[in-house]
């Protein structure tokens, strides 16, 4: 027997016109690349996005085709997520950091129909239109008067002609939930990039579990500015979830910088950001430098990489903002955990306290996570053992676009890749990258471990951890470090910098300095890269 | 084109499990019908909600059928709402303070197959069992020694020993997330009492919507007290999102006076509650005598009925309380709004801010709301205009159990029966009940405003407004109230306190002074009956 209520699909359309409804001054500041500061409101964004919808009609995108985006953070950008997916179409965001020939490659396997960029990013476009013959519609995220006269782009047109003067009535579709409505390709560290296709219901479900208190704990009193780049990974979600409680939304556009995103948390009363450690850090570097506090700001969500424990410290010590440390991935949309606290840790002192926020915490509702053998076998929670993490639920991939890859679950499982260990409470702890961990004498080494140290003395930037073949222990760890400007650490006293710290065997063999580590695309550490680089080296004997 | 994510019904079992697995040792406290306190985990209700679901598979009642009960708040009643529900019956939650032959009434419209009661309840059911001879099983919610040798009741058995033994593992059904799960009747002040019926996907729904910061803003540090009875409509939903979020629940069972509920909030550290206003009026009457302050408790969730100026005022400004005013009905499942501010009131005077707090406030996301006039036109908010309140959404009934009373949606919307006024931002205020609002000269007079004014009255219980017949008028309002103990009040004191708080016009024509006011089965005033009782009134010349 079904129950008798009332049967509304889960659609991202209904975000904007909910945001409209109730939160009609509700207000949106961008930092645009112009340079200038745009401010509207939800019901302005949801007027725009209608006009974009009838945009796209008179363009003849059809219903689920994609539509890419190479965007900063903007309201422009917003209206591409509603106009785009409300109207029935794919927003495929794509990461402009990657390399030319992959943003082409990805552009024609995603099929897409029109390309909507920020004029920072002409210089790609000039590069690559040619390449992408399938792609109808070039258009500059401008006003008609900034558009270049001689790009050598054939069908440029700007986004304001291209929607300005459309009416502001759009009959949104009313799709079937699992509709296709956002893409986005994995950063592909091995082989070719693979595409994630989220729908209307995987993405209005994660909404509401990221806006709940035990996520992002987000309200129509926040001011949210999401760092994040909307390129990546939409942003955490924030974009839909401000909408579905209408929060003020302030986008930082380019500026990522210490300084800028100092200065628009503090002008825009923001109260909640997320972020990826190296913006954090920035941010924290700058703010040392010139003894500033924060005015409104409360909370931070720190993703996309292993947040290090200094940090989290500095945050909540140094300035009372309480960190989230949160674990995702494209494939989960992303976010699958965050570490808020159970009722019966407040009595815990405050560096018990510290202990747990260090780590990855717990799924939210919706999710469910293992950790399981090499074996594929579950491993009991609360014994310390770490095991490859696997997740299911909504939010999470059951397949890559066209199929690629084949079948990626494991019993309806999604395999992350990544290596964790799981306490009796369910707070979930990423120790490694499963091809990131060193296996010496049949034991493992956590290269976060490894590196977080390092990251912990006063003289180191940035550290990485890679496993070196070695004839009697399989590998052996190294460290590779980049040491602060003005600061100086030697090979032994970074070694004894471990005493204490690790058992003596997981200690490195080696530190190796470095002009820089290389970074992928989306600011985390590329070690197959660095791997290359090392390829000549050799531990000491 | 479909979206590539995984398909993961939203089940009332994926909560349990859930909490099981995430909440394990998250307490359930329950004050029981024995007298004394009962303490168990998320894991102990999990496993018992599977031996339950066994024990139902025992007596063959078949999926989708229902299974009633009669019985307070508390760790049994928590069982059935999972066991039932998650192995694919639906839950029938009856009102025990219905009229026997209501409840016989109901229990044989919806053809429950088992009854399950609290021992308060045994002469209800001693006095109907006879009358529902469709009743399989009568259920005591106790422990095998304490069933009553004689009690009449063929079939009667205990729930203790009916569960003791099964298997602790069950394989719950993989249902259909639109299959019913629960079924709560409306109490019917006119006409039979007809059914809502919840689905797996609307209650699931619901939970995410109530949870989050806009709504009661649970979280796994929230200690919950539902003082809300569960025969309730569930309770407003509070068993299922605590299951979400694993915050830890506490039950009051039978003890709903001021003192017993004061006691528990203190005992268990209840950060928590939701209630009705009549059993805060009790709270704050016994904490008022005896001079007693809150410790852990942060916030109240106030529904049911309108929340009385007075009492937020005193929540908030003499013991700091945050209180969350509701709105919801039977079949909203229920909540449809919660009164929390937005950013930019923030900054506005302490005052301004209350007078936002006594509206029902905004619909949290999921449900849109309209006010239409006589026409069903919809009125434009922020014109202080009020109108029917007409609501939608995924939990919003679609129709009544067996269709009673024909298709109740009006172009998709469902009328509530409520008048209210919905401001510029979206804040709906309730003015009365349809039917209760007062038509003089033309136009409306709130009967609500008008029992407000006297509640505020320091030497005023309780007051009821409503029309009387007048020859020119067609209707002129009067107040029944009913005077504090030891307390005095003569009529031309009470009526010149309405001076310079509502219009001339709006002034009652006159003062009825009761022992009590009629009230229904779920605390409500009952006007018809007070109609009735005052049916030779003749208003003053």
């Amino acid at each position: 027997m079904l129950g008798l209520m009332q049967n509304h699909p889960l659609l991202i359309s209904a975000l904007i016109d909910f945001a409209e409804r109730y939160h009609r001054d509700g207000e949106i500041v961008s930092r645009r690349v112009e340079g200038d500061m745009h401010r509207y409101t939800w019901a302005d964004a949801a007027r725009r996005s209608r006009q974009l919808a009838h945009a796209l009609d008179a363009i003849e995108v059809r219903p689920g085709e994609r539509v890419g985006t190479l965007a900063w953070n903007g309201y422009r950008h917003l209206e591409l997520y509603y106009g785009v997916s409300g109207s029935g179409r794919v927003i495929h965001t794509i990461n402009p950091r990657l390399l030319p020939e992959q943003i082409a490659w990805i552009i024609n396997h995603a099929e897409d129909q029109a390309l909507c960029f920020d004029m920072t990013f002409l210089p790609i476009v000039q590069g690559i239109h040619k390449h992408c013959p399938a792609v109808r519609h070039w258009i500059a995220l401008c006003d008609g008067d900034r558009l270049p006269q001689d790009s050598g782009i054939a069908n440029l047109i700007s986004y304001e002609s291209w929607i300005a003067g459309r009416p502001t009535a759009y009959a949104w579709p009313r799709l079937d939930e699992n509709t296709a409505s956002g893409m986005c390709y994995t950063s592909g560290t091995t082989g070719n990039p693979k595409a994630a296709l989220y729908s209307h219901r995987s993405t209005v479900l994660h909404a509401y579990a990221i806006a709940l208190p035990d996520s992002m704990g987000l309200s129509a009193r926040d001011a949210a500015l999401p760092v994040v780049p909307m390129f990546h990974v939409n942003a955490w979600g924030m974009p839909y979830a401000a909408a579905m409680v209408g929060c003020k939304l302030v986008f930082p556009g380019p500026a990522l910088d210490g300084k800028s995103v100092y200065e628009l948390i503090e002008a825009e009363g923001v109260t909640v950001a997320t972020g990826v450690p190296t913006v954090w850090q920035m941010l924290l570097t700058h703010m040392a430098a010139n003894k500033l506090r924060f005015g409104a700001l409360q909370r931070t969500v720190i993703g996309g990489a292993a947040a290090p424990p200094a940090m989290i410290d500095t945050f909540r010590n140094d300035y009372g903002i309480e960190v989230l440390h949160a674990w995702g991935m494209t494939e989960t949309s992303p976010i699958g955990s965050v570490c808020t606290l159970q009722n019966k840790h407040l009595s815990l002192p405050a560096d018990e306290q510290l202990k747990l926020r260090m780590k990855q915490g717990r799924a939210v509702f919706g999710i469910d996570m293992k950790i399981v053998d090499p074996n594929g076998n579950e491993i009991a929670w609360g014994t310390g053992v770490s095991g490859d993490l696997y997740v299911r639920g909504p939010w999470i991939l059951a397949s890559y676009y066209k199929g690629e890859g084949g079948d990626p679950l494991r019993g309806g499982w999604f395999p992350t890749g990544d290596v964790a260990t799981i306490d009796a409470d369910g707070f979930m702890q990423i120790t490694d990258r499963t091809k990131d961990v060193i296996k010496s004498g049949g034991e493992w080494i956590s290269s976060i471990d490894i590196e977080n140290i390092a990251m912990a003395h006063p003289a180191i930037a940035m550290a990485a951890c890679i496993g070196m073949p070695h004839p009697k222990w399989d590998e052996r760890p190294i460290v590779a470090v980049v040491v602060k400007p003005g600061q100086e650490v030697t090979r032994e006293q970074l070694l004894a910098f471990y005493e204490g710290k690790v058992a003596k065997w997981q200690t490195p063999d080696d530190v190796v300095f470095m002009d820089a580590i290389p970074l992928g695309a989306t600011g985390k550490m590329l070690k197959t890269k660095l791997r290359e680089q090392l390829k000549d080296y050799k531990l000491p004997a």
